[in-house]
C-alpha cells in the first residue's frame, strides 16, 4: 500500500465485469447484452445530437430523459434520479441511503457489487441466505436493518418475486430504505414503480443496458419518493454536476419513447430462453426458472468450470461464479437463435 | 431531513455549475466551453461507432483512449486515469488520496467544487489565501498538510503558476499527493506531465470540456505514478466498472490525436482573449493575467453584479461569484470573434 492512498483503499477489494473479450467472433453469452440492437429511432436521436454542439456541456438534470421516463411510467418527473448506469445510480444510493447503524440486507446470492460497494462506503451488511431452491424467503428480511437491496428478478439466478412479496417486503420494513433492483424486470417480471406511491420507503433501480439495449451508452435510472430522490440528487451535484452526456440523454430517451420496438426485442428475447431452457432440460440440465435475459442452469454430472471451458473452445464464452453453492451453476445469457444454436452445438452430446 | 438518508447529506452543500439555458439565442460566455465544436475527425470517430454495436458494454478500461493519451504525452498508458468528466476523476482522487489526518490546501479563490468534495467524504481542508495580487503563494503551501490541489491555470482568476513554482510546491510536500487540475492548461500554461516521472507524488488531471471542445461527451483524466493510479483504479472500479460510454472513448481519443485542430482552435481563442483583454482595459476594466480560454475583470466605477444583469438584458451570459474578495470581478469565457462583439457591445459606453 502507498502512504499516499486513503486508509479504506488497501482493503478495498473491487467489481469483476465479466469479460469484454476484444475478438469480435465469439458468441458473447457472458455479460447479459441483448443480441438485438438499440431502437433505430435511439440511434436516429443521437445521430441528430453528434455535431458541434458536443462542445457545449449537456443539461446537468438531463430533463428531457426525466420526463421521458416519467411518462413512460405514468410518474412525476420528480419521482425520477438518474446516472451514468445503473451501477452509479447504486452507488449513490449506498452512499446516500445506506450509511446507518444497522446492517443492509442482501441475498447471499445477488449482483456481487452489492459487497463492494459497502466496502467502499463503509457500510455493515449481513447477507440472507436464498432458500434451498435458490428463491428468497421475504420472512427472512422482516428482521432490523438498516436498507434492503435485492435484484428482482435477482441475478445470477434469474428467480423472480411477485409484486404482492415485494410489498410484504415494504410492508415490514416500513423504517428502512428498500431497494428493488430492476435490471432484468423487462423479461418476465412485474415492476414494482406501481407501488412508488404509496411506500415512501421504495426505492425501484432499471438500467438501459438490458432490455433497452444500450449497455454501450451507459444510462441507467431510480424512481421513488422525492425525499430519496433529493437525497440522491444532493450525492450527484456533489459528486459530478453532468454524469450524462449530450448523446445519452436523447439516445435514452428516444429509447424510452418506442415502446414497439422495446416491446417486441423483449418478446424475441422472451421467445428464446423458453426454447434454450427446454434445449438444456433435454440435456439434462437443472435450470432455474427465469425471468430474466439469462439462464442459470447445473448439470449433474457435468462440472461447471469443465463445461465453462469446452464452450469457451467452441468460441462460446458463458459466465461461471467460483462462488460457493453456485460453484456448479453456469450463467447464460439469451443470444439470437444463431448464438443459442452455437451454445446448444457446443455443449455436444451431454 | 429525512429519516432514510445517510446522517452526512443532511449537511451537503452540492456544487452550483453554471447556468445550462435553454434558449438557444443567447451569447453563452458564463461556462468557459470552446466557442470552436469538436474535431472533425472526433465526430467521425463518433459516428462510426453509432450503430448496434452500442448493445455491447465499452472497453471498462478504455484501452484505446488510454493508449491515445499515453502517446499524445509520451508517457506509458499504466500512468492514465480516465472518468467521466474531469469532475468523477477529482471525487474518486478526493475519495482515494485525500482522505489523510492532516487538512487538504487548496486556494481559497479557486474551483468552488474543492470544498463540495471535502464535505462529500468528509475531508478537513484549509484554505490558503491568494495574495493580493490573485497569486498562488508557493511558499503558503511549505506547511504540513494531508494532500495539495489548485488549479493551474487557476479559476476562476485564469492565472497561471509556472512550472518551476509548480516544482517547489511539489518539492516542499513530499509526503503529499499534490494535484495540479489543468483543465485550462492548453490556453497559456505548461504542462506538468512532463514532471509526473520525477515526483512519484505529482497527479495532474485534464478535461476535454475545454480545449478540447467535448464538455458535451464527459470525458476526463489524470496522470500520475502507477501508485497513485491504482488508488484510482480501485475506486473506480468499486464505483462504476464501465464510466465512459463506447461513443466517448472513441470521440476522445481521435480528439487527443488530432493535434492539428487543436493547436488551430486553441490559437483562436487565444488570439480573441488578447483582444477582447486590450477591449475590455480601454474600458477601464481590471483584466488580471488570464492563461486560459476566459477572462477575470473588475471595473472600479461599475458593480459586477449590475453589469452582469445589464449583459443579461443584452443576451449575453457571464458568470458572477457572491462570493468574499471576487465579488467585484465577472469571469467571461472567450467566444468566437462575433460573440466577443456581442459582448463588448453589450456594456455600452462604460
Amino acid at each position: 500500500m502507498s502512504k499516499f492512498w486513503s486508509p479504506f483503499v488497501k482493503d478495498l477489494v473491487p467489481y469483476v465485469p465479466g469479460e469484454q473479450p476484444k475478438l469480435t467472433k465469439l458468441v458473447k453469452l457472458n455479460t447479459n447484452e441483448n443480441p438485438y440492437g438499440p431502437s433505430p429511432k435511439a440511434l436516429a436521436a443521437m445521430q441528430a445530437e453528434l455535431n458541434d454542439n458536443l462542445r457545449l456541456y449537456p443539461d446537468p438534470n438531463s430533463d428531457v430523459l426525466k420526463q421521458a421516463v416519467a411518462k413512460y411510467y405514468g410518474v412525476d418527473a420528480g419521482k425520477v434520479f438518474l446516472g451514468n448506469g445503473s451501477d452509479e445510480v447504486l452507488a449513490h444510493i449506498f452512499h446516500g441511503l445506506f450509511q446507518h447503524d444497522l446492517p443492509l440486507l442482501f441475498p447471499d446470492i445477488s449482483y456481487s457489487f452489492y459487497p463492494v460497494y459497502c466496502g467502499l462506503y463503509g457500510i455493515q451488511s449481513d447477507p440472507v441466505p436464498l432458500d434451498e431452491q435458490f428463491q428468497i424467503r421475504v420472512v427472512d428480511y422482516a428482521k432490523p436493518n438498516g436498507g434492503i437491496i435485492f435484484p428482482n428478478p435477482n441475478a445470477p439466478t434469474g428467480c423472480v418475486l411477485a409484486l404482492d412479496a415485494v410489498e410484504q417486503i415494504l410492508k415490514a420494513s416500513p423504517d428502512s430504505v428498500v431497494v428493488v433492483d430492476e435490471a432484468y424486470i423487462d423479461f418476465g417480471g412485474e415492476t414494482a414503480i406501481s407501488l412508488v406511491d404509496r411506500y415512501p420507503n421504495l426505492l425501484v433501480t432499471q438500467t438501459l443496458s438490458k432490455s433497452r439495449s444500450l449497455a454501450g451508452l451507459r444510462v441507467g435510472l431510480a424512481v421513488g419518493h422525492p425525499d430519496l430522490i433529493e437525497a440522491l440528487e444532493r450525492v450527484k451535484n456533489s459528486f459530478n454536476s453532468y454524469p450524462l452526456d449530450r448523446l445519452a440523454i436523447v439516445g435514452a430517451a428516444a429509447a424510452f419513447e418506442d415502446r414497439e420496438y422495446f416491446e417486441k426485442t423483449c418478446q424475441l428475447v422472451i421467445d428464446s430462453r423458453n426454447q434454450v431452457v427446454a434445449q438444456f432440460e433435454a440435456k439434462g440440465f437443472e435450470v432455474l426458472p427465469s425471468a430474466a435475459n439469462f439462464i442459470f442452469a447445473r448439470h449433474p454430472k457435468h462440472d461447471a468450470a469443465g463445461l465453462a471451458a469446452k464452450l469457451r473452445e467452441q468460441g462460446v464464452i458463458v459466465r461461471h461464479f467460483k462462488q460457493e453453492r453456485i460453484a456448479q451453476f453456469l450463467r447464460i445469457s439469451i443470444g439470437t437463435p444463431e448464438q443459442n444454436q452455437a451454445l446448444v452445438d457446443g455443449l455436444g452430446d451431454i
